[in-house]
């Protein structure tokens, strides 16, 4: 935002009306290669207020309108109109916010339009079949909000980094990914995916939060320490996702997750932008209105 | 509570403690035959406040135990102790809010938290199992909270008045509910069942509202209508129902629900009361937590 407003002063933009940027186009990764360690953690990019003080507000903001717009994505899904719905993949490193951003941004929506996914280390039956079968078999239904927490990434990240596939099968996978997402976006799926970026400092504070909260000690796995240490083939196994599937149909979404109160606010925004721009409109009646109304007023 | 108070005054009773009924005790059906039409919708039993006004402070306070105590269930069921869920299961004719309970008393609780069913008529597959076939594969698993939207009640209900199965078939079906409920909770589940009464005049109010509102046209089905034509006989399938199956381990609740604010406030503080009632604590660290702090000190 700030490089647009000095492009204002430019004798040759003079005449260009100045248009904020959408979130959608601040948080959308550029095409190219992605240095992930040089990302800003605690960035706030598009956040209109002054500060953290400003989040509570902007927040019940955006849950009247995005309350409104998914209740009209999952009518259009009831009715025999366009198959329309949404995918949500939150990909990022332990700590980074993808509980977090389900309780505190999808939490603003009726659950009843939500379906969330919590992808673990595959069972036996999900090893036997190739590795988008499960994801395939989670995908929300007409009108739905889907929420992937990890996904089909996992197998160009942990599987790569602990070696559960030889090379050839995970370096396979980046354009099967990109097929399997462009043919979901082409079936009516809005696809957004987010990469919550926090920095090691950020992940050795919250891990720390956690040891030193007994009410918090359930969601620490020493596990966590083991994956911790492996950072930097983590940090290239992200960097190669971004990169190799950053695509028109399904383009990477960098959300700085230093700061909770801006994570929330950011995919909270971010989806409400995706519904807004679908342009739905309420479903005609398939049935005859006055009628119906006569027939009520008889019984 | 009315009587209560009354009975404060009265001799016999002048050195008994006054306890406040919880609302458990106040909305459990009492044993014995249910009059349904006697019902009164518009009551409001329990509720601590003067009026509508009271009820949005109410309900935030609600939300704040409540997804503690839910945050408190799920890490119970992530830890390898005790098994405990919840089950809530909503019946009542349409209109009668259970969309309604579950964006505003569930959707207070988060999403990752909450398995929602909506059973609809039974496919071909369902058909070809018992009918509580389909009923135990959407119970939740530990630590959730699990809600039907409907349930296996219709298999008494819609199944009896529209004589899907023969009159040996459903009568056989109150007895098989009551084991099935009593097994559940015999493993750790807590079934919470709630009847939400309308009178045929709250339902007329609401269908015309949804016919009056194009935002609504949506919600309504022509076929609302036939099962209205047959609200007696629904009635007494209720009656049936209420009656057959208020069991000790898995008793019925009856909510008025003509007054939408005390409806959501009910079931909300329902299950806010039957969560508090298990008196879980946090799960305790299967790792040594200062081992775990000296190790991420070091990473």
């Amino acid at each position: 935002m700030g490089s647009k407003k000095k492009s204002k002063k430019s004798s040759a933009d003079a005449e260009l009306p100045v248009r904020q940027p959408t979130l959608t186009e601040t948080l959308r990764l550029p095409p190219g290669p992605v240095d992930v360690g040089a990302l800003d953690s605690r960035a706030t990019p598009g956040f209109p207020g002054a500060d953290k003080d400003a989040a509570p507000a902007l927040m019940d903001q955006i849950g009247v309108d995005l309350a409104d717009r998914q209740e009209c994505l999952f009518a259009n899904g009831r009715a025999d109109g366009t198959r329309r719905n949404v995918l949500l993949i939150l990909q990022g490193m332990d700590t980074s916010g993808k509980g977090g951003i389900i309780r505190k941004a999808i939490g603003l929506v009726d659950p009843q339009g939500v379906r969330i996914t919590s992808f673990k280390a595959p069972t036996a039956e999900e090893r036997g079949h190739p590795f988008l079968w499960r994801i395939t078999n989670a995908l929300p239904g007409p009108g739905m909000i889907g929420i992937f927490d990890r996904s089909h990434y996992e197998d160009v990240l942990i599987a790569r980094v602990d070696e559960l596939v030889g090379r050839q099968t995970w370096s396979r996978r980046y354009s099967q990914i990109n097929a399997w997402e462009a043919k979901q976006v082409a079936a009516g799926t809005v696809v957004i995916k987010c990469y919550l970026h926090i920095t090691p400092d950020d992940q050795r504070d919250r891990l720390r939060e956690r040891l030193d909260d007994p009410t918090k000690h359930w969601k620490y796995n020493p596990g966590d320490l083991d994956v911790r240490a492996k950072w930097p083939d983590y940090q290239a196994a992200y960097a190669a996702a971004l990169e190799r599937c950053n695509t028109d149909a399904a383009p990477w979404f960098v959300i700085p997750a230093g700061r909770k109160w801006y994570r929330n606010w950011a995919v909270a925004a971010l989806v409400n932008e995706h519904l807004g721009a679908l342009g739905l409109t309420w479903p005609q009646a398939e049935f005859d209105v006055e009628a119906e109304k006569k027939r009520l007023a008889a019984l």
